[in-house]
């Protein structure tokens, strides 16, 4: 439970912030923006609620956070007028781990809200927006509560370290990355792989039983495939590693320093 | 929506925290216990639903908001036991302003839940805790949603000053004070009472709206009676209408130091 609570991107506005550093995802979002699209479309084409309730499984701090709801609601929209059918009322679940930063996400609301009312006329109640901390490696809601579950460049995360079981080899045998890296040996792609099958089986699991029959699922993550190419992430993994190693280092130094007084 | 906004009590943990400073609202609750009990039982004669949706409006952060949630699992649990009936699924709704500190709330979840799981036997999966950041006097909820509402020592807030409509006069009219004291003329009391009465009305609109028929409601909230007597709170009110004109001082001397400049 521990690492599911300190996990969390970078909090607050600041220049260093995830809100602030996350264009990539945003553009991947913008990219499969065609697929949220035809699944609402199939969505309506069997069911209209009267209220229809979204779960963002991985919602992160910042702009990409609201922009998710905006889009759902344009889309949703757009299909009901096709329809010809009054657009329901949304209820957005946020969901991210524990120590995720919902607080700066709440105070831009208000603003969302208005904006929302100014750019789709929608009055205000029409959409209510809850954040649900917790892992979507478990349960998150109750049975049959959720019409429209999205999850968007968050499903690659795994829930523990997969080369726990390796102990103490583990830093040699994966060369002190924290990822696949094109020099990883087969047996780091094999752990990786079963970590994220064992993930994926209890994500869907839940999801599964949290579904209303009838409703529907859009998941966007980036794969990988077999090329052993060296890329961006081996760096990011050598930067992250280093920082590890200085937290562990400071913490023992704390420890001795300690020791000594 | 401004003030909606930032409003809050002191966030985190810290000395001059809300968390660490709410012993009062902790007692007023406990004595309400059996106001809660009572109603749940009521509910229970006519209603068992298969997942309980409880929200409390005005939580807060800190021990309060999580005691709330404890006392209600224990309260309908004991009443399952007694009907020869299985307990429900819960899914709690915290509700507070947009500037709340829900971040200190949720770090505090992965601890009650293991707790929850020890005291009282339920697995993890059958409590879903979620926020609903916005103001309770307005709508929060879809319609139908909300099988039990709780409020406690949250209703006194009004949505606004009520001596606004008064403008300049307003501060020597009350005599500084942000709240009635002994020494308010009729009018004070006149005013207060109608933001009330309109805030209670927006508020209870709401509700009805939200409330899945058979639901219930438990508000537990300081009245006042009509002696006229010198309290604690207009010493705070004093302070309090300290620090804000302190504010304002020290806003203006920033306006006049840009000026210069």
């Amino acid at each position: 439970m521990e690492s599911k609570l300190l996990l969390h991107m970078n909090s607050g506005k600041g220049e260093r912030s995830y809100a602030n550093n996350s264009m990539l995802q945003r553009k991947l979002m913008i990219k499969g923006k065609h697929i949220l699209e035809e699944t609402i479309t199939r969505f309506y084409s069997n069911y209209s609620p009267s209220c229809m309730k979204v779960a963002d499984l991985g919602c992160s701090v910042g702009p990409n956070t609201l922009l998710v709801i905006s889009n759902i609601i344009d889309i949703v929209d757009t299909t009901c007028t096709r329809l010809n059918q009054e657009p329901p009322t949304f209820q957005f679940y946020l969901n991210d781990l524990f120590g995720n930063d919902f607080n700066t996400t709440f105070k831009s609301l208000p603003d969302f809200y208005k904006r929302l009312d100014e750019d789709k006329g929608h009055k205000f109640g029409s959409c209510f927006i809850n954040a649900t901390p917790g892992s979507f490696h478990g349960r998150l809601f109750p049975n049959n509560s959720i019409n429209l579950f999205h999850s968007a460049n968050s499903l690659h995360w795994l829930s523990q370290d997969p080369l726990l079981e390796f102990t103490k080899e583990a830093e040699s045998f994966n060369k002190g990355h924290c990822h696949i890296v094109s020099t990883s040996p087969p047996a780091v792609y094999q752990a990786y792989l079963k970590q994220f099958q064992q993930d994926f089986k209890f994500f869907l699991k839940s999801r599964s039983e949290e579904l209303v029959p009838g409703g529907a699922m859009v998941l966007l993550f980036l794969g990988k495939n077999k090329t052993h190419r060296r890329t961006g992430w081996e760096i990011i993994s050598l930067v992250l590693n280093d920082m590890l190693l200085e937290v562990n280092n400071n913490f023992f130094n704390q420890l001795i320093t300690i020791g000594v007084s």
